[in-house]
C-alpha cells in the first residue's frame, strides 16, 4: 500500500525548501520502507501564472486523491496588484477549505541549541514547547455572509460575519483534548466569551466536550489576556485550542517567542488525519532563489506527516533526531546564525540532514 | 469655567488606585489652577449592586454633562454568574459606545527606572514608546447582526458580524496621523486585508486620509505579522492604527512588553476630546482592599485627561515628571518590586506623587 503524497512547492522559497524536505522524506522511506510516491503541483502565485487560478480544480482534485500534501509557501509582490479573489493566498484558503481541513497543529519549540535566538530572556522561555490547535476551515476568514455595499446615505460599507456552529467547535475541541492527552493534560481554550455571541457557544461546547476527558484540565482564557500572558510566562501554557482568527494571530506570536520561525512545522488535519503539511513560515520573496533560506520547518513537517497521517512514529522521530543532530554538529542557515557555528545554505542543510538519517 | 470631572471608582482595586489618582488631581488642580469639579458615581459591578445595571441611565447622563471621566476599572469574580447582559464589561462596553469615546490611546512605554521587568532582553525594549490607537466603537465587539440560534439541523450555531463604515474608519485614522504628527511622524494600520473584507475597506479608507498627511510615513501590516513583529523588534514601531478587536490584543500583547502594566494609562476619546481615562490593566480582585495595589497608571490616567481633554499641557507634564521622581527615589510597588528598592503601598505611593508635585 503505497502512500500518495502530493507536493506543491509554491512560492517564493518554497521549491527549494521542499526539495531539502523531499530529499530527507526518500531517505526516510528508503530506511523505513514507507513506499512513498509523489506527484508535484503548483499552488498560489506559481498556480495563478500556470492556471490562472491559486489553486485549479485539477489541483484540487489531486489534493483529494492524495493520501497527504507537503506545501512549501505562497505568495510574494508579484501577485500583490492581482484582483484580491485571484491572489495565492485565496488558493491556499480553498484548499484548507475544500478538503475540510480543520484541524490546524502549529507547535512553538523552543531547540535549546537555539535558545539565544529569542528576543525573550532565556529564564523565560527556554524548555518552551507549546501547541496551538488552531480551528482552519470556519470563523471569519471563511464566514458568510461579506460583503462591501454603499450605505443609505452614500457612505461605502463593509462587514463580514464571524460564524462557529456546535459541530465545528466539537471537532475542533476534540482535536484540542486528544492532544492534550498525548502531552502534558492541561488544555486552555482561547476565546473572547465576555463580548462575542460565537465565543459564548465555543465556551460552551468546549465545557461539553471536557465531560469526555476529565483527566485533562481543562481552563479558558480571553484572546486579549492570552496575547499577555504568551508575553509574561509562555511556559504556563501547553495546549491552546482556539479559533481561525485568534489562532491565526496567537500562534504568529508564539511561533516568533522562540526566536526561530525557520524551525516551526506546522499540520492541518482532516477528520481522518489527513493532511497537509507546511512549515510556519511564510514564501520570503526577499531571499528567493539565493539557496540561503532554511529548509528545517519544511523537514520537519514531513516529520510532523509520517507521526499525523501516516502513524509512522518511528521514521517520524528519526527526522526530528537527524534535525537535532545537525543542529547540536553547529550548521546554522543565516536566520539562526550564532557564533561558533558554521553557516550553511539550503541544500547543505538538506544533505546534513540527510546524511545523519 | 470649571472642569466638571465624573469619577467611576468600578470594582476590585479600582476604589483605592482612584484615591490616589484623586488626591494628585486635586493637588495639580490647586498648584495649575484647574478649577475642576469632581463628582462620584458607579460602573460595573458595583454599578449592578447598587442600580441593578452595569450602567445606570443616570450615571450615562452624568457621564454626558461631565467634561472628562476618570474610571478605575470594572469587573470580578462576584459577577461572573450574572446574566451576559448585565455583567461589568457590558457597562463599559456601553459607556464607550453611548458616548462615542472612539478613539483609545493605549501607550506602551517602557520606563527606564523599571526596564529589568520586562521579560525581553533590555536591547529588545529598551526605549520602547509605542501608541497604539485602536478603534473602541464599532467593529465585531458591537456589530449587528449578533445572534444565537438554532439552525434546521438541529446544531446551535452562534455568529457575530464585523461591520465598519467609511466614515467610522476616517475619524479613528485621522486620531492616528494626527498622534503619529506629534511623534516620529511614523503611522502603522494594522489589518487583515488579505483575508477580511472590512480590512480591505479599512485599509482604502486609511490610504486615502493619507492624502491629507503627506509629512507622515504609512505602512500596512497584517495583524499576524504585527503579532509577530511586537515580539521580534517592537522598537520598529511608533504610532500603531487598528480595529477594536485587533487594537484589544495587540494593545494587551504591546503593554506587556514593558513588564510593568501597573504603569499604563489609557485614554477613550471622542470627536470633540471629551475623554474617559483608565489604566490599563484590570480590576485585580486577587488584591482587592489590600492597599498593595499601584496607583500610577490610573495617575498617569489623569496626567493624560489634563493633557487631551483640557490642553493643560503643563499640569500634565508635572504629574508624568512626579511619577518619574518617585520612581528614581527608589519607591515601587509590590508589582514593579525590584532590588535596591523600597516596597510601598497604594496610598504611600500617592502621597509620594502629591509630594513631588
Ligand atoms: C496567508 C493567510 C491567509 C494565512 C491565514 O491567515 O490563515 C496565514 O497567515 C496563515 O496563518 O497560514
Ligand atoms: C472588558 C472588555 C470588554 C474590554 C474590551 O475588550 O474592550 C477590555 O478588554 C479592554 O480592552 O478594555
Amino acid at each position: 500500500m503505497s502512500k500518495n503524497i502530493l507536493i506543491l512547492p509554491g512560492d517564493g522559497i518554497g521549491p527549494e525548501i521542499v526539495a531539502e524536505a523531499v530529499k530527507v522524506l526518500e531517505a526516510a522511506s528508503e530506511k523505513y520502507n514507507l513506499g512513498v510516491e509523489l506527484s508535484y503541483d503548483d499552488l498560489g502565485g506559481a498556480a495563478y501564472d500556470r492556471y490562472g487560478t491559486p489553486l485549479a480544480d485539477e489541483t484540487l482534485e489531486r489534493g483529494r486523491q492524495a493520501d497527504a500534501i507537503l506545501l512549501g509557501a505562497v505568495g510574494g509582490p508579484k501577485w500583490d496588484t492581482i484582483e484580491p479573489a485571484l491572489r495565492p493566498e485565496r488558493g491556499l484558503l480553498k484548499i484548507r477549505s475544500q478538503l475540510q481541513l480543520f484541524g490546524n497543529l502549529r507547535p512553538a519549540l523552543l531547540y535549546p541549541q537555539l535558545a539565544e535566538a529569542s528576543t525573550l530572556k532565556p529564564e523565560v522561555v527556554s524548555g518552551l514547547d507549546i501547541l496551538i490547535v488552531r480551528e482552519l476551515t470556519g470563523g471569519i476568514y471563511f464566514g458568510q455572509p461579506r460583503e462591501r455595499r454603499v450605505l443609505d446615505n452614500g457612505e461605502r460599507q463593509a462587514y463580514d460575519t464571524l460564524p462557529y456552529s456546535e459541530s465545528e467547535i466539537r471537532r475542533i475541541a476534540t482535536v484540542g483534548f486528544d492532544m492534550a492527552r498525548l502531552r502534558s493534560k492541561k488544555l486552555c481554550s482561547v476565546d473572547k466569551a465576555n463580548v462575542l455571541a460565537s465565543s459564548q457557544l465555543w465556551r460552551e461546547v468546549v465545557e461539553e466536550v471536557a465531560k469526555d476527558y476529565p483527566d485533562v484540565e481543562l481552563s479558558h482564557m480571553y484572546v486579549d489576556n492570552a496575547a499577555m500572558q504568551l508575553v509574561r510566562a509562555p511556559k504556563q501554557f501547553d495546549v491552546i485550542v482556539t479559533d481561525n482568527m485568534f489562532g491565526d494571530i496567537l500562534s504568529d506570536q508564539a511561533s516568533m517567542l522562540t526566536g526561530s520561525i525557520g524551525m516551526l512545522p506546522s499540520a492541518s488535519l482532516n477528520a481522518q488525519n489527513k493532511g497537509m503539511y507546511e512549515p510556519c513560515h511564510g514564501s520570503a520573496p526577499d531571499i528567493a532563489g539565493q539557496g540561503i533560506a532554511n529548509p528545517l520547518a519544511t523537514i520537519l513537517s514531513v516529520s510532523m506527516m509520517l507521526r499525523y497521517s501516516f502513524a509512522e512514529a518511528d521514521a517520524a522521530d528519526a527526522i526530528e533526531k537527524a534535525v537535532s543532530q545537525v543542529l547540536d554538529q553547529g550548521l546554522r542557515t543565516g536566520d539562526i546564525m550564532a557564533a561558533d557555528c558554521r553557516q550553511v545554505g539550503t541544500r547543505e542543510m538538506g544533505d546534513a540532514v540527510v546524511a545523519a538519517l
